[in-house]
């Protein structure tokens, strides 16, 4: 074939794929329609680790005598960034009718300073998020061990971020956070997922976290551990209701082994309850039970008697208690 | 240690490894024999995201004025890349013995100009594709939400490109192709798994889908789903053979469910099936059943006598229909 | 808001940031304290692929004419990087009172040389793990196809030199160097764990090996798997034991399938034992035996009168020998 006849055919393609994109609408962006970009999103989620965890994920290692200056800069940059993507992600909003407020200068300036005002209190609970990996995980030498190599602190620290941006109701932004952390730690966290103090997730590939998950406090899971969605409501058209709580809650205190699986929004995990590994749960466990994958066909029995396995009553499971 | 005793052990040791590259041959590549490298056939992926979703994978975002023009010299640059590694992919098959095929310089233009040429069909097809996702997930707010934030489309439009080429018998750049989606996505698609329309996978981490696998129309699937492998047959010399179907198929509107294994070149999921979490199959499973995890050992006894559980007759699950 | 407005705004939350990096300490390093980071520890690892295989991982495609040139500049390079980072993790080590040993340049210089030494020995194993993955895949279609595209190769090559270092007591690095893998491919082994020969995981999303685990020769294991801690022992104090042996024995010639949960420092999977895919093991498994998902109910009745299911005499299996 001569260089002609491939560039004729290359012309024929073209003009064909040009012709798709009016055909097939609704997966391009032609002029540019604003749009927020994992890009820019991602160098605001760096600023913002960097402020969080100074010294370790950012290129700067500041020093004491000029910490004041590091914060300084870094916000006032965080912030000029934060403005541009609230306002193309409002925009965009806007144009789909999908958001009732008035976008202005101002809304995305207060927005912004808003977040930078969470910072504080992000890193407070980051720092317990931390401890409670050293404390849970036998294999932790130090702090500095859990912030340098466990992925689930980007994870958590993505999701304390992007949390408090999906309650101010941004549209976009939140999930091209969530699903950036998703894939550089392989945990897959919703934004609107609530969780509470002292999260530990240990190993993490394969975790997921529902939308409307609510978690409590001092909840330590493993990898492959899924709370996700029970059943999908349908509209009178047919179309899938998108509201309403469909995944589970786990109170305080509680452990989730290696790939359990737990569904249902009105699934509740009472506090202080053992989750066993490959479990299998769609209805609630009463406080202070633990589930082992081999209880699960005599817990099912046991339901109807409301025959609790208490801690410590557990001579139906296999080794030492807990076991996993 | 002086730098001169340092610097007479590195001697040393660099003349032993040079040994190991003649003993310990096979993971060499020594004398740039040619191979497709990851760096180059992510190029050329670029280069097509860029085309099949623009405005939304690449830096640049189009004008409707010059969108013709866009395209052009997008395709024309593909062009040439592909041109390139087919070549390199087509010697080292030749070198090896493993591609019956002549190589000219023809037959890869041929085949680079086939790969474009399939660019409007992949278009609609990941039209479809997205569409899927969007109403297939309560949490989906919008299409531009589900091409920014979900990593299925990137493993999807990359395996339908892998596909194109596996189909085509070059080797290596399919795999190359899709290991580097699943690196990205923890999405596990083999290049020569056949999938049909309108393909949605949620969450996606730990999906592996085999080689041979067949998968149908409007068939949505969650994280952790395995369509693998029931047994390896061995040749008489031990070996194993590599060839012939060993994966399952699929077929039209089923809905697999996290965690579910299902394995064998001979297992097929008949129609309407719904497959729950974390099942487990190595038969096939009747068009129209409900499989769940509490139903396995019930299931298990009932395919003596070919009693089915059918949507609606679903008294032994735990919750509303369906459960997943 | 004017601008001298958010200024101001901004100027209060910095003073507060600052405040707190006084209050939450430990998740800081403020004042550069020696600590080695990721980006140095990864150009480490990627000096090292470069030199295990050749013309594979790096940029460089040598010639035999200079191959020795090219590896005496390789471990030129790589010997000071070494240097430099097992300097900072031992003050690192020495700052928190955790490292017994003097740091002396000389006791880095020797250690760094010990490791490059160890190259030609981790190329061999690397040979037979590859080689593994050919002879253990029928997808498999060369060495070469192997290493371009199998993620397990990365996470094997990166776990036999991270475990070196482990035993060399030298902190963070090793788990630096697993994580970095972790990311890359999904595949989560603790430097601790040992590997022994011809080991091959395919696919590979989601396995977790634990610290002290040991794996015996020609092990192949499937996605999912997770050789992890059973229960955590407590100190008088409350805090948890971080010694001793915590994760699994699994003895040589064993396939463990996808998703099978495997948990105990005492669990030992005997010789040449399948693991079928979604069990779920919390006790010793005999040489031999072949356990399925459907067998767990019977196995776990089966254990009082020590009846076990030989390779062969599987009567209670679905399909033909072996299921996976």
């Amino acid at each position: 074939m001569s260089m002609n006849d491939a560039g004729q055919k290359l012309t024929d393609i073209a003009e064909r794929i040009v012709e798709t994109y009016k055909k097939e609408g609704g997966i391009n962006r032609i002029d540019g329609v604003n749009l927020p970009a994992t890009a820019p999103v991602v160098e605001i989620l760096d600023d913002l680790m960097e402020i969080l965890f100074p010294g370790y994920f950012g290129k700067r290692v500041p020093a004491r005598s000029n910490i004041l200056f590091f914060v300084q800069s870094a916000i006032d940059r965080l912030f000029l960034r934060l403005l541009d993507e609230f306002k193309r992600a409002c925009q965009y909003a806007q144009s789909i009718d999908a958001f009732d407020g008035e976008i202005t200068r101002t809304t995305c300036e207060e927005k912004a300073l808003s977040l930078i005002d969470c910072i504080p209190h992000i890193r407070s609970l980051l720092k317990k998020d931390i401890t409670a990996g050293f404390e849970g995980d036998p294999a932790s030498k130090s702090l500095e061990e859990i912030i340098s190599c466990y992925p689930y602190v980007y994870a958590i620290a993505t999701h304390r971020i992007a949390h408090e941006i999906y309650k101010m109701e941004i549209p976009l932004i939140p999930r091209i956070m969530s699903e950036w952390a998703h894939r550089r730690t392989s945990i897959d966290i919703h934004p609107g997922a609530i969780i509470g103090k002292s999260f530990f997730i240990d190993h993490g590939t394969g975790v997921v976290i529902g939308e409307t998950a609510k978690i409590g406090d001092n909840v330590k899971i493993y990898q492959g551990v899924t709370l996700g969605a029970l059943s999908f409501k349908k509209n009178p058209d047919g179309s899938l209701e998108k509201s309403g709580k469909r995944h589970p809650t786990v109170e305080n205190d509680v452990t989730i082994y290696s790939g359990a699986t737990i569904l249902g929004g009105e699934t509740v995990i009472g506090e202080k309850c053992i989750i066993g590994a490959n479990t299998w749960i769609t209805s609630s466990v009463p406080a202070g039970t633990l589930v082992t994958y081999q209880d699960q066909q005599i817990y099912r029995v046991a339901k109807r008697n409301i025959a609790v396995h208490k801690r410590g009553e557990n001579g139906k499971t296999k080794n030492s208690d807990p076991v996993i």
